[in-house]
């Protein structure tokens, strides 16, 4: 390989690399997610990075303005190359998977169970927690014609669940439906729905005055501007959220639908999974496409960092003109959640490597039996090395050490035995390599969380 | 979501992307891939999709001219915005690589062990075998300054443990010291080494007769070509290249160190995976960075279709100005591979979905309990979902059978027992969900390989 200039070789901003440590708790933070999945009967799913720019184009709300074309350096025209689509980067798995479940519809068995955790990429400004680069971790049903609405009580606990198993402390996953505001908008005589909701979706940002400043603005009265406010500001962890809303007096039925739904869904997790589901009449999601439940999730205590979790319903993920496949999916935004997992609060991995077990050399002759004494290892599952290098002991022993590898094996002096130190206790013991194997929580690198600061 | 014109929906040539049975043959081959990787001491990394484009350029042999440029749509020139890295996705996994050796040197330990499975992208005219977007899985060896020999015996046996794992028949890995015919052309007097290589590697593609008439055409006498090609013609399964080279008659001390390494890299496959590696004096590797071992990998029976499996030592990887950084490694084509063994051969899985038992409903308010039966199952590792709907239980036995799921739940009615169903056999019996399991073949889907043809 050529020599690359060291000006070149630096980080990009916005486009995230961990070193190995960090790298493997990110690697436990994905398993997880895959195992919870599949155990939930996800089946992954991976789409190619890009899609005709035609169809990435118009999809994606604000992220439309900084979609990443993608061409080939060698192109010229009128090269005898043939003329060809013009192509993007994908910026989320939703539309992807939408262009995948239409091309593929005759081969899928519906209601489909996708998973799919894949890198996006969008030309955004960098800042803590939002990269060009990311990965997402999405999960959807999706069904032929109809969904049933049971789904969406479904897909937030699954998520609850894969949740629970990360160091990350308390969340709450904050549900709404967007009949309820639709219908409460509609009683109270706003027709703008959409309109309504985007502003409205803004109160964390500018607070309740200016909210209501640009709802009259865009045409309310100040008491339908009041009434909107005073709905959004309707939370509740058990199903008092409904009296609340009929207390404030409008009937519609849209809005009854949405109270209903939403009821079941909270309800649900109540039973299931209490303390984790929240009906929170403030959340609308800035995407239009929702048709019934949405979420949003934050960390309790870390609120202002924004959800790392967030979905809903759509009635039309997609159609190739005669059939409508409706359905319901989150996307774990695991990159942002890193950011502040691994990039503030440090968690880390006990060691910079798989290894558990270094073999080490009594001199160069000795490699072969060293690497048999090595593969017998790794046919129990036990990752295993030989050293580098016939280097003294104590030497060897610091290449263990500076790795986090916690046992160094000797192979027998002549009439001996072998012996294995656990390195960060000193314990030195005879072993023999056909049946001797580290304790369960020494065999793979384990997720080392800091002191006092973490928030766990 | 917004309706896709059907128009838009189709697959994009050489970006392939697999069904769901399918994408779960090629995760279990990725999981094999990955565990043998770590079981080895290698450590994952993961580097961004993008270079600078002036780190791709020059890097990639004939790759160079299939680069995908990256811009962001919305970037206008004067528009406020700073002028930004212009920037490529990469089409291996080595030059990001060294740049991520180079940029985190003084954070990594060495000698650094990493693996590295990710997607590549090259702009080449597609066909079978040969991509757009595909999947590589990388391991390499890096260390600083000097780099001891034994790691290139050890690379190519780690993959020789992967392949053994996986079902595609018998391999032969062949491998070569780039030294042996530097060392053979200096002795015979053709000083122009690599451009003798390149002519060399060519002998599968245009046969002995028009490598010869080229290296005539270069300045070789037709004696010097004769030789080049005897030498190319030695191929062996034991050390028995090496006489077969001295039985030519040339000396050249680069030659005498080549047939040195060479012979311990093939007595060390002799002893430890007889029958694995192959001295193979052809093996040239386009790429003119190789210095010492080179591998290619080949199916048994499957010849034609290519190297599934490459890569060699390169004595600096990078370089930072001061400090050089050796290395050898050898990647997995996974696409490649699999384009063989799923597109060909029609490998897949036993089912299109993790799920191993279905939850049936006998009616809708049953959910919750169903719900609960299948928490209970995947407490122990059962992936299960709950029947999508309330169906009779026939319909419902066909939802599982069309995916392939082996088990059906059935909940107790009043005084009885909960029952399970293996619907392949329809066997039914009393099972309590805290202590039910399937066998263990049942708990994840297997490999199917499909019957006579295959050629395993």
């Amino acid at each position: 390989m050529s020599t690359p200039k060291a000006s070149k070789v630096m980080p990009l901003s916005g486009f995230p690399e961990y070193l190995p440590a960090e790298r493997i708790a990110e690697q436990h933070v994905l398993d997880v997610i895959r195992r919870t999945f599949e155990l939930h009967g996800f089946a992954s799913v991976e789409t190619r990075a890009v899609e005709p720019i035609e169809r990435l184009v118009g999809k994606g709300g604000d992220a439309d303005k900084e979609i990443y074309g993608v061409h080939r350096l060698a192109a010229r025209p009128g090269e005898g190359e043939r003329a060809e689509t013009e192509l993007g980067l994908h910026f989320d798995l939703t539309v992807p998977f939408a262009r995948y479940v239409v091309e593929n519809a005759g081969k899928l068995a519906f209601p489909f169970r996708r998973y799919q955790i894949q890198k996006a990429w969008r030309g955004e400004r960098p800042q803590e927690g939002r990269y060009r680069e990311f990965t997402q971790a999405d999960i959807d049903i999706v069904d032929v014609g109809e969904l049933s609405p049971h789904f969406e009580a479904e897909i937030p606990l699954v998520v609850a669940e894969v949740l629970r198993l990360l160091p990350i402390g308390d969340f709450r996953i904050q549900v709404n439906n967007r009949r309820i505001p639709e219908g409460f908008y509609l009683g109270i005589g706003l027709t703008d729905v959409v309109g309504t909701l985007r502003v409205v979706d803004k109160l964390d940002k500018i607070g309740p005055d200016k909210v209501a400043a640009l709802l009259v603005e865009a045409g309310a009265t100040p008491e339908q501007a009041r009434q909107c406010l005073d709905l959004a500001g309707i939370r509740s962890e058990d199903l008092s959220f409904v009296d609340q809303v009929r207390a404030l007096g409008i009937q519609h039925p849209v809005l009854e639908e949405g109270l209903a739904a939403l009821a079941a869904v909270i309800s649900t997790g109540l039973d299931l999974a209490p303390g984790t589901l929240v009906a929170d009449l403030r959340i609308a999601r800035g995407l239009d496409y929702y048709t019934g439940a949405v979420y949003e999730t934050q960390l309790v205590g870390h609120e202002s960092y924004g959800s790392i979790c967030s979905g809903g319903r759509y009635d039309s993920l997609a159609s190739d003109g005669r059939t409508t496949y409706p359905g319901v999916g989150i996307s774990i935004g695991v990159s942002r959640l890193l950011g502040l997992v691994i990039g503030r609060w440090g968690l880390t991995a006990s060691r910079a490597t798989p290894t558990a077990v270094l073999v080490a050399l009594t001199d160069e002759s000795a490699r072969r039996d060293a690497l048999r004494t090595a593969a017998a290892l790794r046919a129990r599952g036990i990752a295993t090395e030989v050293s580098p290098r016939a280097d003294r002991f104590g030497k060897q022993i610091r290449y263990a050490d500076r790795r986090g590898i916690p046992y160094v094996w000797f192979p027998a002096a002549a009439g001996s035995s072998d012996q294995v130190k656990d390195i960060r206790t000193g314990d030195q013991v005879d072993a023999d390599a056909v049946s001797w194997a580290p304790p369960v929580e020494d065999l793979t690198p384990a997720l080392v969380i800091p002191g006092p600061g973490f928030p766990a």
